[in-house]
């Protein structure tokens, strides 16, 4: 690393997602010595994780290596390591193992991670979903979930085994909550003997007054007219008020409500990943409330036009006023508008603001069931499912995963089977 | 459970591998209460577990949910548990819950783990490969030691980072030293900056003077041929006397040698389950030195006629002179026969003792080799991989996971990548 070879111009990336990953791969060909750490050897195709945590997809079907990826970039290495520290004035990095890490250009892409809004308590029982791991966990805690209530079917409904709860109405809670309910009324219609998987509850719970908040109020009801087709109790205008290990109690105007239940999965919020703490300690950088970085208009740091944020973690409201979501296609974008600035800048370019141009927004349901929203063009069903269908495939990294993706899809779509199914790394039994 | 249903006769399996998945899949329409109990909710294709284990298949690939595989069978109930004590008198199962399960037949398939030799301590140095946990733990090794070596690459060599030693020449062994020196030398091969990949070592040791013992000398000698040409050192007639975080202990004739490995996978002997203790504890029943149960002609222990023994817990010896191997097909064979003698014994007809039908036996090295044994017709080389390739997609469960290990294999060949690189589940930084 340190530009050893001449080079000089040193370029570090922290994060291989969208973000990070996309500036990657703009800078490939530019004079630069390009490094990109990562905690993980892997970059996860985030939108299709809600899959994997319920048995559609195994996590190699939608994860790369990241050196694979890579591979033909001669400028660029790939660390893995965990950045702890950031010292803005000595331009270096700090890794977990001790390690220091030289910059001249920092791009920080580390994305966001749950947030329980102080209720830091609750993540053990309802975790969210934003690694692999969380996936594979969430899937362990579904099915196990159903294999209790085989093991004691008389009380499996008392005890809420089969109460399955999503708090948060957003694009992931829909997709969890509308896969739950294909899971239970259709994949595992003739696995049990003493219960019958159909009479599970899968409820939805959103503190807004419809679900998908960020689409127009037609498609919010198409989602929801789709969800209560699938089986999903979709309640809004319903804050949870506490989380335990066997019950959720759900607050309203005035209402409370005890609802027993041994799984419950958060899609309700998230904040900066704690490498943002590090970034704003040096910096003196602004922050929201979810912890994202306010960047200037060209993507930097005030004051530091050597360190950029991108994705999920950086906090841009310039041309639109409000910030904008954290989602891939901004991550991505903002990926390739910091390699073009860093690629012009070597050049003696000018530089243009950042401009997020929203070619449209979809989000799916379940089977043939989908929302997109393009602007002027907005419709629900079928064609926007085909529509998902497809933008996911071509998004997805690496020919392969492709391929693996499209045929787990057309089975699924046929037999109604999930074939990722196993319960790995501690099956354990239910209590 | 329990012939509540009036039908009585009540069939109990232990353990879903071939075994016991073949016995239920024969039972499906034999008037008996059936149930299938294991510890984990999924039947795992054992003879592909090398390849997930080396980063070419996801788990999911290669296991299917025992539930989906018996779904259709109502005679059928699956259990998940774990059966710690048997009753005999009582004929009566006991769960590690608490749960009692009665049984008039009893089907031990519980199968086998790795064997140490009094050396129970080398397990944490030196995994074996017997579940998917084995798999992804390997996985994880494997692909640390490289990072490990990339983040110190001066100290890579001495520091056995790259040094990889697989005790153990029998099919295991010899198809783990394939893949990972494949990947060493092709699959990683531009992924690294500082380390060159292709400098690994691979070594395989076998205490017996040639790599698969049980095949006939000259496909030994083809196999060891084609181990070396992918860059695999075989060392023969060396037994492994020691082993610890950072090396091994190698002692010949005569000789000892010390050496700097990482790295050291165990595939070099196997003992019966752990329930083959409960069960002949409960019966009495004659073991063997590996603790594999010795079965009377009919597959049964031993004045139990209502207990079978299937797989690799049964010592079977009696139309042979020396024990079946513990491969997929005579625990598929043994599996299908006891469901037979299940259904003629109800049927009041005659039993004729258990007979093992060697159809032949394929064992691969890597890309385009493998040998074949077929009695007779003997053959190594790229019509045995094609031959292997084919049996073991015929014969992996699900059409589904058919698909998706072609599509892999088929990807594998022409690109040479591995897909299923990830390391999920406690990316540790080495020390």
């Amino acid at each position: 690393m340190g530009g050893a070879d001449g080079r000089g111009h040193r370029v570090v990336i922290v994060g291989g997602g969208f973000g990070g990953l996309y500036a990657a791969k703009r800078l490939a060909r530019v004079p630069v010595d390009l490094a990109l750490i990562d905690r993980r050897n892997f970059h996860v195709f985030q939108p299709l994780l809600y899959q994997v945590a319920t048995g559609g997809l195994s996590p190699g079907d939608i994860t790369s290596a990241l050196r694979w990826i890579l591979r033909r970039q001669r400028n660029t290495s790939v660390w893995l390591g965990d950045v702890t520290e950031v010292d803005a004035e000595a331009r270096t990095l700090r890794l977990a193992d001790g390690a220091s890490v030289p910059y001249d250009i920092l791009v920080a892409a580390t994305g966001s991670t749950q947030h329980y809004f102080g209720k830091d308590d609750w993540e053990s029982a309802a975790p969210g979903l934003k690694t692999v791991e969380d996936a594979t966990e969430i899937r362990r805690r579904v099915l196990t979930a159903f294999e209790a209530a085989e093991r004691n079917p008389d009380r499996a409904l008392e005890d809420g085994w089969l109460t399955f709860v999503i708090v948060g109405g957003g694009p992931t809670g829909v997709e969890l909550a509308g896969a739950i309910a294909e899971l239970a009324n259709h994949t595992l219609r003739a696995d049990f003997r003493s219960i019958d998987p159909r009479r599970a509850t899968v409820l939805l719970v959103e503190g807004a007054d419809r679900v998908l908040p960020p689409y127009p109020p037609p498609l919010s009801q198409a989602a929801r007219r789709s969800l209560e087709q699938l089986g999903v109790e979709v309640r809004t205008g319903i804050t949870v008020t506490d989380i335990g290990p066997d019950h959720v109690m759900l607050g309203g105007e005035g209402t409370s409500e005890k609802i027993a239940t041994r799984t419950v999965l958060w899609a309700a919020g998230v904040k900066a990943a704690s490498f943002g703490d590090a970034l704003a300690d040096a910096t003196k950088a602004p922050r929201d409330r979810a912890g994202r970085i306010i960047v200037e208009p060209d993507l930097t740091v005030p004051d530091h036009p050597e360190i950029f944020v991108i994705g999920d973690l950086a906090h841009f409201a310039h041309s639109t006023g409000e910030p904008l979501p954290g989602v891939a296609p901004v991550a991505i974008q903002q990926g390739r508008y910091v390699a073009d600035v860093i690629r012009r800048r070597l050049a003696g370019d000018t530089v243009r603001p950042f401009r997020y141009r929203n070619k449209g927004e979809l989000a799916t349901i379940g089977r043939a069931a989908a929302v997109a929203d393009f602007g002027r063009l907005r419709f629900s069903g079928a064609v926007a499912w085909l529509l998902w269908l497809f933008v996911h495939l071509m998004y997805l990294v690496g020919f392969e995963n492709r391929v693996l993706v499209f045929v787990q899809w057309a089975w699924n779509y046929v037999t109604r089977n999930r074939g990722a199914r196993l319960i790995a790394h501690g099956w354990r039994e239910p209590n």
